[in-house]
Protein backbone atom coordinates (compact mmCIF):
# COMPACT_ATOMS: atom_id res chain seq x y z
CA UNK A 1 0.00 0.00 0.00
CA UNK A 2 1.27 3.17 -1.53
CA UNK A 3 0.46 6.16 1.12
CA UNK A 4 -1.19 9.36 -0.71
CA UNK A 5 -3.55 12.05 -0.91
CA UNK A 6 -6.12 12.41 -3.72
CA UNK A 7 -2.71 14.39 -5.64
CA UNK A 8 0.34 13.84 -3.53
CA UNK A 9 2.66 10.84 -2.00
CA UNK A 10 3.49 10.69 1.77
CA UNK A 11 5.66 9.12 3.87
CA UNK A 12 9.30 8.45 4.08
CA UNK A 13 11.17 10.32 1.01
CA UNK A 14 12.12 8.33 -1.72
CA UNK A 15 15.99 7.67 -2.31
CA UNK A 16 16.88 5.99 -5.42
CA UNK A 17 15.78 5.39 -8.38
CA UNK A 18 14.90 1.90 -8.10
CA UNK A 19 12.65 3.08 -4.99
CA UNK A 20 10.87 5.97 -7.77
CA UNK A 21 10.14 2.97 -10.24
CA UNK A 22 8.46 0.92 -7.55
CA UNK A 23 6.45 3.78 -6.21
CA UNK A 24 5.22 4.71 -9.68
CA UNK A 25 4.17 0.93 -10.50
CA UNK A 26 2.53 1.25 -6.70
CA UNK A 27 0.95 3.94 -7.75
CA UNK A 28 -0.06 2.45 -11.39
CA UNK A 29 -1.60 -0.33 -9.62
CA UNK A 30 -4.10 1.77 -7.18
CA UNK A 31 -4.74 4.53 -9.05
CA UNK A 32 -4.83 3.45 -12.89
CA UNK A 33 -8.31 3.63 -14.69
CA UNK A 34 -8.03 0.21 -15.76
CA UNK A 35 -9.85 -0.48 -11.89
CA UNK A 36 -12.36 2.37 -12.75
CA UNK A 37 -16.17 0.87 -12.65
CA UNK A 38 -17.39 1.89 -15.85
CA UNK A 39 -13.94 0.19 -17.44
CA UNK A 40 -15.29 -2.57 -15.99
CA UNK A 41 -18.94 -2.37 -17.72
CA UNK A 42 -17.29 -1.18 -20.95
CA UNK A 43 -15.06 -4.26 -21.18
CA UNK A 44 -17.86 -6.63 -20.21
CA UNK A 45 -20.15 -6.62 -21.98
CA UNK A 46 -22.50 -4.34 -19.53
CA UNK A 47 -22.80 -0.82 -21.98
CA UNK A 48 -25.87 -0.57 -24.51
CA UNK A 49 -24.33 1.31 -28.10
CA UNK A 50 -25.54 4.68 -26.41
CA UNK A 51 -22.92 4.53 -23.69
CA UNK A 52 -20.57 3.12 -25.59
CA UNK A 53 -20.86 6.42 -28.20
CA UNK A 54 -20.61 8.51 -25.35
CA UNK A 55 -17.38 7.31 -24.43
CA UNK A 56 -15.55 7.18 -27.94
CA UNK A 57 -17.03 10.72 -28.19
CA UNK A 58 -15.94 11.80 -25.09
CA UNK A 59 -12.59 10.27 -25.36
CA UNK A 60 -12.37 11.87 -28.76
CA UNK A 61 -11.39 14.88 -27.31
CA UNK A 62 -8.79 13.96 -25.02
CA UNK A 63 -7.34 11.89 -28.11
CA UNK A 64 -6.97 14.84 -30.53
CA UNK A 65 -5.44 17.03 -27.47
CA UNK A 66 -2.66 14.63 -26.90
CA UNK A 67 -0.53 15.77 -29.90
CA UNK A 68 -1.08 19.15 -28.30
CA UNK A 69 0.03 17.80 -25.05
CA UNK A 70 2.87 16.43 -26.68
CA UNK A 71 4.00 19.36 -28.73
CA UNK A 72 3.64 21.50 -25.54
CA UNK A 73 5.89 18.93 -23.59
CA UNK A 74 8.31 19.59 -26.96
CA UNK A 75 8.88 22.79 -26.61
CA UNK A 76 10.05 23.04 -23.12
CA UNK A 77 13.19 21.31 -24.06
CA UNK A 78 16.14 23.07 -25.90
CA UNK A 79 17.80 19.57 -25.73
CA UNK A 80 17.31 18.74 -29.88
CA UNK A 81 17.70 14.70 -29.00
CA UNK A 82 14.54 14.62 -26.59
CA UNK A 83 13.01 16.96 -28.98
CA UNK A 84 13.51 14.25 -32.01
CA UNK A 85 12.61 12.07 -29.58
CA UNK A 86 9.33 13.30 -28.55
CA UNK A 87 8.14 14.97 -31.95
CA UNK A 88 7.39 10.57 -32.71
CA UNK A 89 4.58 10.88 -30.43
CA UNK A 90 2.64 13.74 -32.58
CA UNK A 91 3.85 11.79 -35.24
CA UNK A 92 1.88 8.25 -34.31
CA UNK A 93 -1.29 10.50 -33.17
CA UNK A 94 -1.25 12.97 -36.39
CA UNK A 95 -0.07 10.95 -39.13
CA UNK A 96 1.05 11.90 -42.36
CA UNK A 97 -0.16 12.27 -45.85
CA UNK A 98 0.99 8.73 -46.62
CA UNK A 99 -0.04 6.85 -43.16
CA UNK A 100 -3.20 7.26 -41.12
CA UNK A 101 -2.63 8.27 -37.32
CA UNK A 102 -4.19 7.81 -34.03
CA UNK A 103 -6.91 10.49 -33.98
CA UNK A 104 -7.82 8.83 -38.09
CA UNK A 105 -8.15 5.50 -35.88
CA UNK A 106 -10.35 6.96 -33.75
CA UNK A 107 -12.34 8.22 -35.66
CA UNK A 108 -12.84 5.32 -37.69
CA UNK A 109 -14.01 3.97 -34.13
CA UNK A 110 -16.61 6.74 -33.27
CA UNK A 111 -17.72 6.38 -37.51
CA UNK A 112 -18.24 2.46 -36.95
CA UNK A 113 -20.53 3.13 -33.64
CA UNK A 114 -22.73 5.45 -35.72
CA UNK A 115 -21.47 8.90 -35.09
CA UNK A 116 -20.87 11.72 -37.37
CA UNK A 117 -17.55 12.48 -37.40
CA UNK A 118 -18.17 16.45 -38.18
CA UNK A 119 -20.16 16.00 -34.82
CA UNK A 120 -17.35 14.43 -33.14
CA UNK A 121 -15.03 16.45 -34.35
CA UNK A 122 -16.71 19.92 -33.28
CA UNK A 123 -16.53 18.62 -29.51
CA UNK A 124 -19.53 20.22 -28.73
CA UNK A 125 -21.55 17.55 -27.38
CA UNK A 126 -18.71 16.47 -24.98
CA UNK A 127 -19.13 16.61 -21.04
CA UNK A 128 -17.55 19.88 -19.30
CA UNK A 129 -15.62 17.39 -17.04
CA UNK A 130 -14.29 15.78 -19.93
CA UNK A 131 -13.21 19.50 -21.38
CA UNK A 132 -11.52 20.09 -18.07
CA UNK A 133 -9.97 17.50 -17.04
CA UNK A 134 -8.43 17.20 -20.64
CA UNK A 135 -7.15 20.87 -20.79
CA UNK A 136 -6.04 20.35 -16.90
CA UNK A 137 -3.31 18.35 -18.80
CA UNK A 138 -2.11 20.69 -21.03
CA UNK A 139 -1.98 23.26 -18.50
CA UNK A 140 0.12 20.89 -16.28
CA UNK A 141 3.13 20.13 -18.86
CA UNK A 142 3.14 24.32 -19.84
CA UNK A 143 3.44 25.24 -15.88
CA UNK A 144 5.15 22.36 -14.08
CA UNK A 145 8.63 21.49 -14.91
CA UNK A 146 9.71 19.80 -17.80
CA UNK A 147 10.67 16.92 -15.65
CA UNK A 148 6.93 16.45 -14.27
CA UNK A 149 5.88 17.33 -17.93
CA UNK A 150 7.39 13.88 -18.71
CA UNK A 151 6.82 12.16 -15.80
CA UNK A 152 2.77 12.76 -16.56
CA UNK A 153 3.58 10.63 -19.29
CA UNK A 154 3.96 7.28 -17.49
CA UNK A 155 0.41 6.16 -17.74
CA UNK A 156 1.29 4.40 -20.74
CA UNK A 157 3.47 1.67 -18.49
CA UNK A 158 0.20 0.38 -17.63
CA UNK A 159 -1.70 1.18 -20.80
CA UNK A 160 -0.68 -2.28 -23.19
CA UNK A 161 -2.95 -4.29 -20.45
CA UNK A 162 -5.84 -2.52 -20.51
CA UNK A 163 -5.38 -1.93 -24.20
CA UNK A 164 -5.54 -5.50 -24.31
CA UNK A 165 -8.27 -6.40 -22.15
CA UNK A 166 -10.41 -3.56 -23.88
CA UNK A 167 -9.94 -5.47 -27.85
CA UNK A 168 -11.20 -9.10 -26.49
CA UNK A 169 -13.92 -7.82 -24.26
CA UNK A 170 -15.07 -5.46 -26.66
CA UNK A 171 -15.07 -7.86 -29.55
CA UNK A 172 -16.23 -10.37 -27.63
CA UNK A 173 -19.29 -8.97 -26.07
CA UNK A 174 -20.78 -6.23 -28.68
CA UNK A 175 -22.32 -7.25 -32.28
CA UNK A 176 -21.77 -3.42 -32.83
CA UNK A 177 -17.89 -4.00 -32.60
CA UNK A 178 -15.14 -5.21 -35.00
CA UNK A 179 -11.37 -5.53 -35.56
CA UNK A 180 -11.44 -3.08 -38.27
CA UNK A 181 -13.17 -0.60 -35.77
CA UNK A 182 -10.54 -1.33 -32.90
CA UNK A 183 -7.26 -0.59 -35.23
CA UNK A 184 -6.29 2.28 -32.61
CA UNK A 185 -6.05 0.53 -29.52
CA UNK A 186 -3.86 -2.75 -31.67
CA UNK A 187 -1.75 0.00 -32.89
CA UNK A 188 -0.85 1.31 -29.53
CA UNK A 189 0.42 -2.01 -28.06
CA UNK A 190 3.59 -1.87 -30.08
CA UNK A 191 3.64 2.14 -29.33
CA UNK A 192 3.19 2.48 -25.94
CA UNK A 193 5.29 0.41 -24.56
CA UNK A 194 8.57 2.14 -26.59
CA UNK A 195 7.31 5.07 -24.93
CA UNK A 196 6.82 4.69 -21.60
CA UNK A 197 10.21 3.32 -21.25
CA UNK A 198 12.02 6.28 -22.62
CA UNK A 199 9.86 8.02 -20.26
CA UNK A 200 10.29 5.84 -17.09
CA UNK A 201 14.81 6.19 -18.05
CA UNK A 202 14.11 9.43 -18.15
CA UNK A 203 12.61 10.11 -15.06
CA UNK A 204 14.74 7.46 -13.23
CA UNK A 205 17.64 9.76 -14.36
CA UNK A 206 16.91 13.15 -14.16
CA UNK A 207 14.84 13.11 -10.55
CA UNK A 208 17.94 13.24 -8.34
CA UNK A 209 16.36 14.13 -4.96
CA UNK A 210 13.94 12.74 -2.96
CA UNK A 211 11.75 16.17 -3.62
CA UNK A 212 12.25 15.67 -7.31
CA UNK A 213 10.95 12.15 -6.94
CA UNK A 214 8.34 12.66 -5.50
CA UNK A 215 7.51 15.53 -7.86
CA UNK A 216 7.67 12.79 -10.29
CA UNK A 217 5.07 10.32 -8.63
CA UNK A 218 2.97 13.77 -7.73
CA UNK A 219 2.57 14.11 -11.78
CA UNK A 220 1.47 10.85 -11.89
CA UNK A 221 -0.96 11.28 -9.59
CA UNK A 222 -2.18 14.07 -11.29
CA UNK A 223 -1.93 12.02 -14.71
CA UNK A 224 -4.41 8.95 -12.91
CA UNK A 225 -6.93 11.56 -11.82
CA UNK A 226 -7.21 13.29 -15.69
CA UNK A 227 -8.00 9.70 -16.70
CA UNK A 228 -10.55 8.91 -13.44
CA UNK A 229 -12.25 12.24 -13.55
CA UNK A 230 -13.17 11.55 -17.40
CA UNK A 231 -14.50 7.65 -16.40
CA UNK A 232 -16.51 9.25 -13.23
CA UNK A 233 -18.45 12.12 -15.37
CA UNK A 234 -19.07 9.46 -18.13
CA UNK A 235 -20.25 7.08 -15.75
CA UNK A 236 -22.81 9.84 -13.66
CA UNK A 237 -23.22 11.23 -17.13
CA UNK A 238 -24.58 7.98 -18.92
CA UNK A 239 -25.04 5.30 -16.56
CA UNK A 240 -26.95 6.86 -13.65
CA UNK A 241 -28.31 9.62 -15.84
CA UNK A 242 -27.44 12.90 -15.26
CA UNK A 243 -26.76 14.13 -18.68
CA UNK A 244 -25.57 17.90 -18.22
CA UNK A 245 -26.89 20.67 -20.48
CA UNK A 246 -26.24 20.58 -23.89
CA UNK A 247 -24.42 17.34 -23.74
CA UNK A 248 -24.78 14.14 -26.19
CA UNK A 249 -27.83 12.48 -25.59
CA UNK A 250 -27.94 8.92 -27.28
CA UNK A 251 -30.69 7.69 -29.29
CA UNK A 252 -31.86 4.93 -26.99
CA UNK A 253 -32.02 7.79 -24.05
CA UNK A 254 -34.20 9.98 -25.70
CA UNK B 1 -35.61 28.59 -25.42
CA UNK B 2 -32.13 29.36 -25.69
CA UNK B 3 -30.65 27.47 -28.16
CA UNK B 4 -27.36 26.00 -27.44
CA UNK B 5 -24.93 22.96 -27.44
CA UNK B 6 -22.99 21.93 -23.96
CA UNK B 7 -20.68 25.25 -24.58
CA UNK B 8 -22.09 27.82 -27.10
CA UNK B 9 -25.23 29.68 -28.46
CA UNK B 10 -26.56 29.36 -31.88
CA UNK B 11 -29.05 30.80 -33.94
CA UNK B 12 -29.40 34.38 -34.99
CA UNK B 13 -26.86 36.78 -34.29
CA UNK B 14 -27.41 38.80 -31.56
CA UNK B 15 -27.78 42.58 -32.82
CA UNK B 16 -28.02 44.64 -29.50
CA UNK B 17 -27.14 44.96 -26.20
CA UNK B 18 -30.97 44.47 -24.52
CA UNK B 19 -31.01 41.17 -26.39
CA UNK B 20 -27.33 40.20 -25.32
CA UNK B 21 -29.00 41.10 -21.77
CA UNK B 22 -32.11 39.06 -22.85
CA UNK B 23 -29.73 35.80 -24.14
CA UNK B 24 -27.38 36.23 -20.42
CA UNK B 25 -30.73 35.79 -18.34
CA UNK B 26 -31.95 32.72 -20.67
CA UNK B 27 -28.77 30.98 -20.17
CA UNK B 28 -29.13 31.97 -16.73
CA UNK B 29 -32.86 30.26 -16.56
CA UNK B 30 -31.88 26.91 -18.47
CA UNK B 31 -28.36 26.26 -16.61
CA UNK B 32 -27.25 27.73 -13.68
CA UNK B 33 -26.83 25.12 -11.13
CA UNK B 34 -29.59 26.10 -8.50
CA UNK B 35 -31.13 23.50 -10.79
CA UNK B 36 -28.64 21.02 -10.14
CA UNK B 37 -30.39 17.97 -8.73
CA UNK B 38 -27.37 17.96 -6.08
CA UNK B 39 -28.52 21.51 -4.73
CA UNK B 40 -32.23 20.51 -4.47
CA UNK B 41 -30.96 17.88 -2.14
CA UNK B 42 -28.50 20.15 0.02
CA UNK B 43 -31.48 22.81 0.47
CA UNK B 44 -34.48 20.25 0.94
CA UNK B 45 -32.37 19.03 3.54
CA UNK B 46 -31.87 15.14 1.96
CA UNK B 47 -28.27 15.21 2.84
CA UNK B 48 -26.33 13.97 5.63
CA UNK B 49 -23.66 15.59 7.37
CA UNK B 50 -20.95 13.65 5.91
CA UNK B 51 -22.75 14.73 2.49
CA UNK B 52 -22.57 18.52 3.23
CA UNK B 53 -19.01 18.41 4.58
CA UNK B 54 -18.08 16.77 1.22
CA UNK B 55 -20.12 19.96 -0.42
CA UNK B 56 -17.97 22.65 2.09
CA UNK B 57 -14.96 20.36 1.51
CA UNK B 58 -14.80 20.92 -2.05
CA UNK B 59 -16.28 24.10 -2.25
CA UNK B 60 -13.86 25.87 -0.34
CA UNK B 61 -11.60 25.13 -2.82
CA UNK B 62 -13.86 27.28 -5.61
CA UNK B 63 -14.13 29.72 -2.55
CA UNK B 64 -9.73 30.13 -1.90
CA UNK B 65 -9.27 30.56 -5.75
CA UNK B 66 -11.78 33.04 -6.21
CA UNK B 67 -9.40 36.17 -5.37
CA UNK B 68 -6.33 34.53 -7.60
CA UNK B 69 -9.29 34.43 -10.64
CA UNK B 70 -9.59 37.74 -9.81
CA UNK B 71 -6.28 39.12 -9.59
CA UNK B 72 -5.74 37.59 -13.06
CA UNK B 73 -8.84 39.66 -14.40
CA UNK B 74 -7.12 42.53 -12.80
CA UNK B 75 -3.78 42.04 -14.47
CA UNK B 76 -5.67 41.93 -17.87
CA UNK B 77 -6.54 45.64 -17.27
CA UNK B 78 -4.83 48.73 -18.16
CA UNK B 79 -7.34 51.29 -17.36
CA UNK B 80 -7.39 51.99 -13.63
CA UNK B 81 -10.99 52.42 -13.12
CA UNK B 82 -11.39 49.11 -14.25
CA UNK B 83 -8.52 47.60 -11.52
CA UNK B 84 -9.52 49.96 -8.61
CA UNK B 85 -13.48 48.78 -9.47
CA UNK B 86 -12.51 45.16 -9.48
CA UNK B 87 -10.04 45.25 -6.61
CA UNK B 88 -13.17 45.38 -3.95
CA UNK B 89 -13.49 41.59 -4.95
CA UNK B 90 -10.02 40.89 -3.76
CA UNK B 91 -11.07 42.76 -0.67
CA UNK B 92 -14.16 40.86 -0.20
CA UNK B 93 -12.80 37.61 -0.09
CA UNK B 94 -9.25 38.13 1.14
CA UNK B 95 -10.44 40.69 3.93
CA UNK B 96 -8.02 42.55 6.01
CA UNK B 97 -6.22 42.78 9.26
CA UNK B 98 -9.55 44.78 10.82
CA UNK B 99 -12.49 42.68 8.48
CA UNK B 100 -13.03 39.05 7.83
CA UNK B 101 -13.61 38.20 4.00
CA UNK B 102 -15.28 35.44 2.47
CA UNK B 103 -12.29 33.09 3.25
CA UNK B 104 -12.86 33.32 6.68
CA UNK B 105 -16.49 33.27 6.23
CA UNK B 106 -16.08 30.03 4.49
CA UNK B 107 -13.70 28.36 6.51
CA UNK B 108 -16.59 29.27 9.73
CA UNK B 109 -18.72 27.17 7.90
CA UNK B 110 -16.17 24.05 7.32
CA UNK B 111 -15.08 24.23 11.02
CA UNK B 112 -18.68 24.64 12.04
CA UNK B 113 -19.48 21.48 10.47
CA UNK B 114 -16.41 19.86 12.17
CA UNK B 115 -13.89 19.48 9.77
CA UNK B 116 -10.35 20.52 10.92
CA UNK B 117 -9.60 23.63 9.36
CA UNK B 118 -5.80 22.65 8.29
CA UNK B 119 -7.26 20.06 6.28
CA UNK B 120 -9.24 21.75 4.74
CA UNK B 121 -6.59 24.58 3.42
CA UNK B 122 -4.16 21.88 2.41
CA UNK B 123 -6.86 20.96 -0.05
CA UNK B 124 -5.48 17.82 -0.24
CA UNK B 125 -8.98 15.29 0.12
CA UNK B 126 -11.08 17.68 -2.61
CA UNK B 127 -12.29 15.60 -5.43
CA UNK B 128 -9.96 16.20 -8.61
CA UNK B 129 -12.90 17.29 -11.18
CA UNK B 130 -13.44 20.11 -8.29
CA UNK B 131 -9.53 21.24 -8.88
CA UNK B 132 -10.09 21.02 -12.72
CA UNK B 133 -12.94 22.55 -12.90
CA UNK B 134 -11.50 25.33 -10.57
CA UNK B 135 -8.68 25.75 -11.82
CA UNK B 136 -10.22 26.12 -15.51
CA UNK B 137 -11.91 28.91 -14.52
CA UNK B 138 -8.23 30.57 -13.69
CA UNK B 139 -7.14 29.77 -16.98
CA UNK B 140 -10.36 30.92 -18.69
CA UNK B 141 -9.52 34.91 -17.35
CA UNK B 142 -5.78 34.68 -18.19
CA UNK B 143 -6.38 33.25 -21.85
CA UNK B 144 -9.24 34.63 -23.15
CA UNK B 145 -10.03 38.53 -24.01
CA UNK B 146 -10.67 41.07 -21.26
CA UNK B 147 -14.06 40.86 -22.37
CA UNK B 148 -14.47 37.49 -21.48
CA UNK B 149 -12.73 37.22 -18.17
CA UNK B 150 -15.21 40.01 -16.86
CA UNK B 151 -18.31 38.04 -18.85
CA UNK B 152 -17.92 34.71 -16.44
CA UNK B 153 -18.35 36.40 -14.02
CA UNK B 154 -21.87 37.06 -14.95
CA UNK B 155 -23.07 33.91 -12.54
CA UNK B 156 -23.19 36.62 -9.87
CA UNK B 157 -26.64 38.06 -11.83
CA UNK B 158 -28.67 34.78 -10.36
CA UNK B 159 -26.52 34.27 -7.17
CA UNK B 160 -28.75 35.82 -5.02
CA UNK B 161 -31.60 34.26 -5.10
CA UNK B 162 -29.71 30.66 -4.98
CA UNK B 163 -28.38 32.06 -1.57
CA UNK B 164 -31.67 32.99 0.00
CA UNK B 165 -33.00 29.36 -0.92
CA UNK B 166 -29.98 27.91 0.72
CA UNK B 167 -29.52 30.29 3.84
CA UNK B 168 -33.45 29.61 4.63
CA UNK B 169 -33.32 25.55 3.22
CA UNK B 170 -30.32 24.90 5.49
CA UNK B 171 -31.71 26.44 8.61
CA UNK B 172 -34.87 24.55 8.69
CA UNK B 173 -33.48 21.48 7.44
CA UNK B 174 -30.27 21.45 9.12
CA UNK B 175 -29.83 20.74 13.20
CA UNK B 176 -25.82 21.24 12.69
CA UNK B 177 -26.19 24.69 10.31
CA UNK B 178 -27.08 27.74 12.63
CA UNK B 179 -26.97 31.68 11.45
CA UNK B 180 -23.48 32.16 12.76
CA UNK B 181 -22.14 29.36 10.05
CA UNK B 182 -23.75 30.83 7.32
CA UNK B 183 -22.53 34.53 7.14
CA UNK B 184 -20.50 33.59 3.99
CA UNK B 185 -24.14 34.00 2.43
CA UNK B 186 -25.68 36.44 4.15
CA UNK B 187 -22.52 38.64 3.53
CA UNK B 188 -23.18 37.52 0.12
CA UNK B 189 -26.49 39.00 -0.56
CA UNK B 190 -25.33 42.40 -0.35
CA UNK B 191 -22.00 41.87 -2.33
CA UNK B 192 -23.41 39.87 -5.54
CA UNK B 193 -25.30 42.33 -6.68
CA UNK B 194 -23.39 45.27 -6.88
CA UNK B 195 -20.54 43.13 -8.59
CA UNK B 196 -22.85 41.67 -11.06
CA UNK B 197 -24.46 44.75 -12.16
CA UNK B 198 -21.32 46.26 -13.05
CA UNK B 199 -19.95 43.27 -15.19
CA UNK B 200 -23.61 43.12 -17.18
CA UNK B 201 -22.98 47.14 -17.84
CA UNK B 202 -19.35 46.50 -18.99
CA UNK B 203 -20.20 43.68 -21.57
CA UNK B 204 -23.44 45.53 -22.50
CA UNK B 205 -21.31 48.26 -23.27
CA UNK B 206 -18.17 46.91 -24.37
CA UNK B 207 -19.55 44.03 -27.04
CA UNK B 208 -20.13 45.49 -29.82
CA UNK B 209 -20.60 43.27 -32.74
CA UNK B 210 -22.51 39.41 -32.45
CA UNK B 211 -19.38 37.80 -32.45
CA UNK B 212 -18.53 39.76 -29.46
CA UNK B 213 -21.84 39.04 -27.92
CA UNK B 214 -21.72 35.36 -29.06
CA UNK B 215 -18.39 35.20 -26.93
CA UNK B 216 -20.10 37.07 -23.89
CA UNK B 217 -22.96 34.40 -24.07
CA UNK B 218 -20.68 31.65 -24.47
CA UNK B 219 -18.06 32.63 -21.15
CA UNK B 220 -21.23 32.57 -19.35
CA UNK B 221 -21.97 29.17 -20.63
CA UNK B 222 -18.76 28.15 -19.68
CA UNK B 223 -18.84 29.31 -16.05
CA UNK B 224 -22.09 27.88 -15.50
CA UNK B 225 -19.96 24.55 -16.86
CA UNK B 226 -17.57 25.23 -14.24
CA UNK B 227 -20.35 25.08 -11.40
CA UNK B 228 -22.79 22.51 -12.63
CA UNK B 229 -19.03 19.93 -13.09
CA UNK B 230 -18.69 20.78 -9.53
CA UNK B 231 -21.80 19.85 -8.20
CA UNK B 232 -21.93 16.71 -10.66
CA UNK B 233 -18.57 15.40 -9.04
CA UNK B 234 -20.33 15.86 -6.03
CA UNK B 235 -23.04 13.68 -6.37
CA UNK B 236 -20.99 11.48 -8.08
CA UNK B 237 -18.97 10.24 -5.07
CA UNK B 238 -21.46 11.43 -1.82
CA UNK B 239 -24.80 10.95 -3.06
CA UNK B 240 -24.08 7.54 -5.46
CA UNK B 241 -20.88 6.67 -3.16
CA UNK B 242 -18.01 6.93 -6.23
CA UNK B 243 -15.59 8.53 -3.75
CA UNK B 244 -12.40 8.39 -5.90
CA UNK B 245 -9.09 7.34 -4.15
CA UNK B 246 -7.53 9.67 -1.85
CA UNK B 247 -10.24 12.06 -1.54
CA UNK B 248 -12.41 12.52 1.82
CA UNK B 249 -14.72 10.05 2.97
CA UNK B 250 -16.67 11.30 5.77
CA UNK B 251 -17.14 9.51 9.13
CA UNK B 252 -20.83 7.88 8.09
CA UNK B 253 -19.19 6.47 4.93
CA UNK B 254 -16.39 4.96 6.45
Amino acid sequence: MTAMTAFSVRGAPIESADELEARLRAIGAARYHNLHPFHRMLHGGELNKGQVQAWALNRYYYQSTIPIKDAVVLSRFRERAIRLEWRHRIEDHDGDAAHEGGIARWLKLTEGLGLDTAYVESTEGILPATRFAVEAYVHFVRERTPLEAIASSLTELFAPRLHEERIAGMLSHYDFINPEIMTYFTRRLEQAPRDALFALDYVKRHATTPAERAAVCNALIFKTNVLWAQLDALHHAYVHGHIPPGAFVPDDAR
